[in-house]
């Protein structure tokens, strides 16, 4: 079939679809500061390939990249418009590639910037990051939407009170039971870290939710783990001022474990 | 060279620049309504590309294209924020090929939509515009610069007299001698005939800078030629309840071929 008897609309979407696909290729997540403010030009217009919907999981993952570690691309990101639309692909479900590479790139954004973490909240993207988390463990989605609310649940109460009144804990300690071995699991511990951090009713809902037994869990994974770091700094936070979460993680056998880390920091 | 040693920057501005060509490949002046609407989805990254400024001669004359009989398109296209960047492309001035391009695209942009025609006044196309018509009838430029000014001067006085104050009248003239085979002078003519249109400041102006002789000139081309035709609109305007104007016609010699014209009218 020759080009001309491809209806035109067509022919301009698989054309857009292309073309996001070849800038997502001129980028990638280990780019240097350089290569990084080389490729800012392109943001405005990956963002349009976004919120028109053709090629959009290949502008969602350039986007990921171009925000990754660069304070100036995420504000740019954010400012070109890029957040609302990487929201909205997140709606497709844990099945769809889009909404896992939307949550990846919420996850950049939300990385080390205040404003981006308040609009991205701000434009509704707890809801439908939690009900990717249901995917489970074994889901790449779950995993990229745990990792968007790490970064979110860093540093700004609001957030913190706001993903855990939509409901993330009791699917994050389901990731935790998926045991060191899984990187979802980690990513839940580095969660539940940052949501457990001086806020006191976190603290409690992190407790009932029976988070202590897989975060004790964890930490077996020994020193060098990151399963095991991200499980400690949770338990720490949960014991900080709570002398009822202090209790369990004692009798949960957390001090033995613990100690082993300590002993491997002070040697390393 | 191997791609991987074409500095990034480089390569993204060369992949913009090809992107901006295929979507441009994909349009035309004379595409059909549907065809119009099939391609209106890829406005926005037209936009960025011509913001950008990488490939921004081929997305402005595809935007060019998109926004010929289109209301619904003229006002995306505005509404995308292209008209500011598409006035700072013409003060690349008359040499430039993105300066010619912006040019056309305004003149697209400005026919027929009144909405149009005041934000490209107020984003300060005028003056630019103006300056392209001194490069003269032989010169591209001026020719679609004459054409953006004849669309803005249409039906709003407040276009009419800032095409006058920023100089316009004199090399409008100049374009008008250049004789009926020169398109320049057919459009010169058209952007004189809505310049009087009703504003008796301009019809003054227009017959101290010389134009009546000229205008009468493009007259013996006679029935059928639209050099013709947009003189005799102009001298009909510039007569029209002016006294001083209606003599200076007469005695320029319009009256022999326009009874031609009116007898080829009639008989058509």
């Amino acid at each position: 079939m020759s080009s001309r008897q491809v209806p035109l609309a067509e022919r301009v979407a698989l054309t857009l679809e292309r073309h996001a696909k070849e800038l997502c290729e001129l980028t990638n997540r280990h780019m240097s500061a350089d290569e990084r403010e080389a490729v800012a030009l392109a943001i405005p217009i990956l963002v349009q390939l976004l919120k028109g919907g053709h090629g959009a999981s290949a502008a969602a993952l350039a986007i990921d990249h171009l925000g990754v570690n660069s304070a100036a691309n995420t504000n740019a990101i954010r400012e070109a418009g890029a957040i609302a639309p990487l929201v909205a692909l997140l709606q497709a479900g844990a099945g769809s590639k889009a909404a896992t590479t939307a949550a990846g790139a919420l996850w950049s954004l939300a990385y080390s910037n205040d404003t981006n973490r308040n609009a991205i909240r701000e434009a509704g993207a707890i809801a439908p990051l939690v009900a990717l988390l249901q995917a489970g463990a074994g889901s790449e989605a779950a995993t990229k939407a745990a990792a968007a609310l790490w970064s979110l649940a860093n540093s700004t109460d609001t957030n913190q009170d706001a993903i855990r009144e939509a409901g993330a804990i009791a699917p994050l300690v389901v990731l935790l039971q998926a045991g060191a071995g899984s990187e979802a699991a980690t990513i839940a511990a580095g969660a539940l870290w940052n949501l457990a951090n001086s806020n006191d009713t976190n603290k409690k809902a992190i407790r009932e939710a029976g988070a202590i037994a897989p975060l004790v869990a964890l930490l077996q994974a020994g020193a060098g783990s990151e399963a095991a770091t991200k499980a400690a700094g949770a338990l720490g936070n949960l014991s900080n001022s709570n002398d009822t979460n202090k209790n369990a993680i004692c009798e949960a056998g957390a001090i033995a474990p613990l100690v082993v880390l300590l002993q491997a920091g002070a040697g390393s």
